[in-house]
């Protein structure tokens, strides 16, 4: 469930074009407009006023919008506006540039998107740089992580419906044990997290409950602050509760005196097209008070009015 | 280079279609028909007449193959006509039910195939078996097989030409020390061999062989008659040369005393839109004897007479 509101009547790209050009010229930015179109817009209607404007101004939107606005707010703004897989290939190149402090960002486009989109980012990557993905992280990261993080980029899941409890049965008791063991980077419990559909190892998981008495991410917590025992917990998190782990990510970045900014950022810009509305309400629930009244609390300008506009504060 | 003729005027779908259907109907099957035009039609071509065949005559035209033909023409006729991933896919299903035996097949798929038509292959796999290729492979195969087997089919190479000969150079060195020490289902090798370009590849193959004196698959042939090593040596073979690794396929399924016909088929099927002609040149080479003499000796009927065709033998 999307939080992202467009209008009922969706003026034309040209027309969106011609408004968000009239925003740029002249003495300061009219950042109201750059939100009143590009904060209740979808993808592709997004997608068609970049290609507007490239046309029509022979210019990229983009890199004026840069040139226009800063700060948080021109984050914002620039990542909602691009192409979901293109902003996907760039967070994630972004992310392979700060490892492992920034794991938890590939894991995200690996386990909190389907499955085709995740191939999209991929094709994407090798245009925009390159290489492969895969490679950039291989490169990039320590034994551990790689290990997880190289399948989990390169699943293709397959999406349907179908169950097989034995063999849910079967893969609880391995998970059991490997994680009884220790053996956390063990290659047949990365292999069962990376192969198989979100359907089937919510079954698993399930199972792992039923069986052994503990939530899988219970037993997860045996070091709590070790980082990739956290980054395995976000993982099977992401693959069957996308909207708990970014509520969480959420909370964290707004907990306490400070924002992280790029987390609230990127949690914005990549689910108000998808499960935002589910995202607020876990958040209500587990923290008694609204996203949108916290998020203003903790930022300002055309920044909170872009994060309020996409998580869908307000009326049109 | 493919083999495949294709006549300067084709007839439409239309006319295709009604051909076959006339080959089917009455008394014997018309099999010099059927040749004429599914041994003369590219992938777009088939595609079209079998839709066009379910449309005009409500039937699938490669169940009614399968009903007017059999044996190694059958399989032939049948594999050549289907769309190229619905093939792959096919020929991987069929296989992961014949493992170990069938492992090279699987490798084929993964390294001799250019990086979107592998996903092609798995996307039809979903589609077809309800659950991911990988999946199957993981299932049904053991221990160093599946460690090599499963990142080779989920990989998605970049295609470019760029090459980084640092890198080359480093990754060599890692392979021959893996090598050395007889760690040959290494995480680090196997990796090296599943995320990388075949253009990197090769660079770091030739940096092996500059470097340590020997040809890495030379470095390989430790034990001889090893299954395991026999697959890696033919999965750096047919992610390099293709054409060779397909060349010795061939030369065994028709060395001595009677014919491998499941790996002529799928050889013949999956190559000659692709670089029959490179095989052929490569298989005259290595064995001073023209593949389609070679191919007549020892096939007969309507299999040989196929074969030729797809091999480009003869005039149209």
């Amino acid at each position: 469930m999307a939080s992202l509101k467009i209008p009922e009547l969706v003026p034309s790209a040209a027309e969106d074009s011609q408004q968000l050009r009239k925003a740029f010229v002249g003495l300061g930015t009219d950042e109201a407009r750059i939100i009143e179109i590009l904060g209740h817009r979808n993808a592709a209607q997004r997608k068609l006023i970049r290609e507007t404007y490239q046309t029509t101004y022979e210019k990229d939107l983009l890199k004026d919008l840069d040139g226009e606005i800063s700060g948080d707010f021109q984050r914002v703004v620039h990542l909602w506006t691009m192409d979901p897989a293109e902003r996907d290939a760039c967070l994630a190149n972004e992310a392979t540039k700060h490892l492992p402090d920034n794991n938890c960002i590939i894991m995200e486009i690996a386990c909190a998107r389907p499955s085709d989109d995740l191939f999209k980012v991929r094709q994407t990557y090798h245009a925009c740089y390159k290489k492969s993905l895969e490679e950039d992280i291989s490169d990039h990261s320590t034994e551990d992580f790689r290990k997880l993080l190289v399948p989990l980029v390169t699943a293709f899941r397959y999406e349907g419906d179908e169950v097989n409890m034995t063999l849910a049965s079967n893969e609880a008791k391995i998970l059991h044990e490997k994680i009884s063991d220790n053996a956390y980077s063990d290659e047949e419990l990365i292999r069962i997290l990376s192969i198989r559909s979100k359907t089937q190892l919510n079954a698993t998981f399930n199972q792992y409950n039923d069986q052994f008495g503990n939530a899988i991410n219970k037993d997860l917590k045996s070091i709590p602050k070790d980082a990739y025992l956290k980054l395995l917990r976000s993982a099977i998190k992401c693959l069957t509760k996308p909207e708990k782990y970014f509520e969480k990510v959420l909370r964290l970045a707004m907990k306490g005196m400070g924002t992280n900014e790029e987390s609230l950022t990127r949690v914005v810009a990549t689910r108000a097209e998808i499960d935002m509305e589910l995202i607020k309400e876990r958040y209500y629930q587990r923290n008694s008070m609204p996203l949108d009244r916290v998020i203003s609390d903790d930022t300002s300008g055309g920044y909170e009015r872009m994060l309020l506009a996409l998580i869908g504060h307000g009326d049109l």
